[in-house]
């Protein structure tokens, strides 16, 4: 740079100085006659709306109408209904509108959600665009996939795609609904879900199994190292439904493993609401579906197919060691402790001293090395024994007690980790056990 | 995985069971005999310290010693000093403590901030850890370099490097100092920052030029295409340094460019700074080293070589054309139109109608497009001009005052962006500009 900066040329694309176009080269789809929406919604309405379903659509969609969220507005009902689904997740939300001109049309969710969210609160306008310049164009047909909102100062145009090529949700309502209290399925999903395996290829481990027999919800989840499993009874639901729900919840027995990916988004929605009402649960087993509906929303997910470990018999132990400890400065220390490790080494060596009735902590490096000691109460002998921290870690805090309490037999044998002393939420979860398979030494 | 989950086993070392001796293959440095170090120091202290001076140190260090912190530990003063030094950049910190034997040591700085803040508050104790079972040992030199802490229940041994290693940060505070007012200098860095360009083949680009004459400082930077200038008065500390200090900020004129990384330190330390006391420079000409120090903490950096561009001339233009108008509103529809920017095309084209006297900011993109009417106070013709949309957002945003406005000439020429109407802070900043150069269209 001399005395002058440079002028940027815009090395990409050529001034587009018209509007978009239906007939542009770089359109792709023929044009087809849709039905003109035109809706008036709060900015807040159709901004919440949207980025409750936007976080299903998937990084890579596999076509194109699958990164749009189908957008049905009906006059009837005064209705806007959005729905993402990416074939195996889909999720569906309504709210109030004033829809002038009802009729559905696909919009690329993610610029439309960026766009909504800066709107300043207030009345945004939604409609798809009629060509100009057509004359005797029918008022209620357009020739157009473009989608016009117009708020404040601004007026955006983007181009959708027609919503018959959208995907339908299945349809499950035909089933029994189980009605869950929306706590009971928050706080099952929060002990579980971090134990399932986030590789693809481990299949059926990849999602949390849940089993419905009469009164009780169990969750379980593995990555094969780790299980945790969860039971919530289910019962004083069915009295708080209405007398014309009377046929649900009749003597079933239904277990099937859904997503995790599912059960996350399914987790971060409940924890948005604020209705304490339970949510309804309806698995199809032909088509191996689940949904969630709650209010106006609801969530459907594909079940993971295949045979769920028979992991019950894994939990039918003796154990000779049990060793009880407060659970908050067993999570501190273990923290620190954790500083330690990175990706080579995740093994904390723990000592259950029987003599002092203490636990110590450590890990041993070449860079440094760290030691944690507990009081514990310990029946048995001193014992050894070796975790992947992570796993440890993420089993303690899971727990929603004062104390936890391990138990064990040997060194190279599984541990089971249970809440202990004071539970929060003891109301919630019934019972509560993380088994954890230690880290054994190869052999020499 | 069938009935049994999987045992673990560890794949990357054997258990390490006892603690590090430093004899052992991996200790790659020789011992050497180092003063006995013990302190005792508050949690927060050792933690806060550690964490103002362990960003600098560089990702990826050309010497193992530069990833460490040098403490210092003076049993006179009963402080401790923190130091780290990437050769370019260097940040100290000092603060009391209990020294009941002074030493010096470095440790891996990431590995001890993280133990650090992870203890509760309280007391920690550190010291330097003599080798265990040497008889006849003398009690005030250790063969050791092995750094233990001790709090709460934990004790950590990390591995550090000899003290003697370490490189020195240079002195400066035999140059005069300048003093300035902290607040000037956080606001002309926030102003100005932005502006450099983060590609290290830009050379002195990448960082921001201080010119310092008689009572004014004035902050310049530019990546090429956009130029932020800075202008602040520095009268009126001089009365309030104590008489010691009299032959400072005498008729000085000095100029010199610093890095923008370790100017970004300097507004991040000053941040987190509550003292309103001025900030003392020190610039030494002959080594091109700039320092600033404040309280028990300094800066020092290593300068850009080269000349700086002339940038004054490119101010001093006759605009025709003077378009005012509210910041708030111009802030979020250019926030909302960058949801149609991307790595591609970042180009927003504004067309300033005099007739109407309003402001059309727009972007068109083959998936959609946007336009943003604006009310603006147009003098002289309308007139068409295209910018990357992200220097023109950057600039109205750092922009302090309820309006803006904007001066151009023509649609390929420069167009300066300054404060206008009432402004924040207006005894901070005395003059602020922005220039920006336009994107052209391509010649067809």
């Amino acid at each position: 740079m001399s005395k002058t900066l440079k002028t940027q040329r815009s090395k990409t694309s050529k001034q587009v100085e018209t509007p978009i176009q239906p007939q542009t080269e770089t359109n792709e789809q023929p044009l087809v006659k849709t039905p003109r929406i035109q809706i008036i919604c709060s900015q807040n309405d159709l901004s919440t709306n949207l980025s409750l379903v936007s976080h299903a659509v998937p990084q890579r969609p596999t076509h194109p109408v699958l990164a749009n969220v189908l957008l049905v507005a009906e006059k009837k009902s005064q209705q806007v209904h959005l729905t993402v689904f990416d074939l195996s997740l889909g999720i569906q939300t309504s709210f109030d509108a004033q829809v002038r001109s009802g009729g559905e049309i696909t919009i690329p969710v993610e610029i439309l959600s960026d766009i909504v969210e800066r709107f300043p609160q207030g009345d945004i306008t939604l409609k798809n665009q009629a060509v100009a310049g057509k004359p005797g164009e029918s008022e209620e047909m357009v020739e157009s996939l473009i989608a016009t909102l117009t708020a404040d100062s601004g007026r955006y145009q983007v181009r959708g795609l027609s919503a018959e090529e959208f995907p339908r949700i299945p349809e499950v309502t035909a089933q029994q609904a189980i009605h869950l209290p929306a706590e009971t399925l928050k706080e099952g999903l929060r002990g579980s879900l971090f134990a399932t395996t986030s590789d693809e290829t481990k299949l059926i481990l990849t999602g949390v199994h849940l089993k419905l027999e009469q009164d009780t919800l169990e969750l379980a989840a593995t990555d094969g190292h780790r299980l945790a499993v969860l039971q919530a009874s289910t019962q004083g639901i069915a009295a708080k439904k209405k007398q014309s729900d009377k046929t649900d919840d009749a003597a079933l027995s239904l277990s099937f493993t859904v997503p995790a990916k599912a059960l996350r988004e399914l987790e971060r929605i409940l924890e948005m609401r604020t209705s304490a009402d339970p949510v309804a649960l309806y698995y199809k087993k032909e088509e191996e579906i689940v949904a969630f509906h709650w209010g106006k929303q609801r969530l459907v997910s594909r079940c993971l197919e295949g045979q769920y470990p028979a992991y019950p018999e894994l939990l039918k132990h003796d154990f000779k060691h049990q060793i009880t400890l407060e659970k908050a400065p067993l999570v501190k220390a273990l923290e620190r402790i954790a500083v330690l490790a990175d990706k080579k080494e995740k093994t904390v060596k723990l000592y259950f001293n029987s003599e002092d009735q203490q636990l110590s902590l450590s890990m041993a490096r070449d860079f440094g090395e760290g030691e944690e000691l507990i009081p514990a109460c310990i029946s048995g002998e001193s014992l050894h024994i070796c975790f992947n921290i992570k796993y440890l870690l993420d089993a303690v805090k899971a727990i929603r007690s004062s104390e936890v309490q391990m138990q064990l037999t040997s060194s190279d044998g599984a541990t089971i980790v249970v809440p202990f002393g004071n539970r929060d939420k003891p109301h919630v979860l019934m019972d509560v056990k993380y088994l954890l398979m230690p880290v054994v030494k190869e052999t020499r």
